[in-house]
């Protein structure tokens, strides 16, 4: 009903996470009718982003600095790595704030229905990072499901011949929770009950 | 804890209706996700609205065309006109997809609190369009909330002098409901049993 251009954009739109065909018309009609105070801002912060974000290339973390700020930053402790499965989680971690260390994203999980194996996740090269920067703690923060928690196994066991200390995130994630969907004070609580493995 | 680029795009994204931060977070990471297939169609769409879309001089539609589309498809009905609060409505009309004549876009409803009067929602000139246009039929759809029916009545006493028809939404509109969280199933029953007014 709309002009095609408009209709692409709520059909784009739709394609975001969490935005159903009406919500993502609304989105569109809130954005034409605050021209000036939302549509332009939102369309430069877009193509700032386009323009300059990238992966890190050493933890995966989306920034627009290749090391990222939390790689590089001085102020976090530089022996201790929280992995986690995407950029969601480390965010998630990030704003549940009680972590000060490095992170590392994996990426995903192991899953044999995927066919995703270790050398999809770049395990190699978490563990030449571990040895290459002297990590004293490797806390495994995955998701408690199925996936989760196999690749968390796996890891335990490669990292068992390295002289690291290897944690999980312990009481407060729900089974078969995703970390992402977590409140912080859950997060936070979790990371302080974290756990030896194996 | 991500860049101040990307923090403000999820900033922006959270000022859309239906999005909170978490939820304008997850947006933004699936964009940087997808920088081909999502992010860089979006942007040029988004570019192209902006640059494009307009409101129509003659019923307050969203378009890239003044007038809108709407207004100059032969194959409408001329002497039918649908009037609505909100371009919302007219497109979840649209939706539903019974409606062939032309709209009229009132940009509100009347309402004591907000000082929204006549002159706000330029009665005069829909009056005045009702007459040029040689309107047979004036079918008010504005929401069952009590500023949208006292815009109704205000409206019908204004069109009792001229020679149109003037009908509401009829059965099917739930009390207190807003027109644009309707079913398209509800929105066609309402305006099948649409009723004269006054
Ligand atoms: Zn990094
Ligand atoms: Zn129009």
């Amino acid at each position: 009903m709309a002009a095609p251009e408009i209709e692409k954009l709520i059909r784009l739109f739709g394609r975001l996470p969490g935005l159903g065909p009406r919500s993502s018309q609304r989105a569109v009609l809130a954005l034409l009718k605050r021209r000036e105070t939302l549509l332009a801002p939102l369309l430069q912060a877009l193509e700032e982003t386009a323009r300059a974000a990238r992966s890190c290339s050493r933890c995966g973390n989306l920034d627009t600095r290749d090391p990222c700020g939390l790689c590089t930053d001085p102020r976090r402790e530089e022996h201790a790595l929280l992995v986690v499965e995407a950029v969601e989680d480390l965010w998630a971690m990030e704003r549940a704030g009680s972590f000060r260390g490095r992170y590392h994203v994996l990426g995903g999980t192991l899953s044999a229905a995927d066919a995703v194996g270790p050398e999809e996740l770049g395990i190699d090269r978490l563990l030449g990072r571990i040895a290459t920067e002297k990590m004293e703690e490797v806390i495994l923060a995955l998701s408690a499901t199925v996936d989760g928690q196999t690749t968390a196994h796996y890891l335990a066991e490669r990292l068992r011949p390295l002289p690291v200390r290897v944690t999980r995130l312990g009481y407060g994630v729900p089974v078969g929770g995703e970390l992402n969907y977590l409140d912080e004070g859950t997060l936070a609580a979790a990371l302080r009950s974290r756990q030896p493995v194996g």
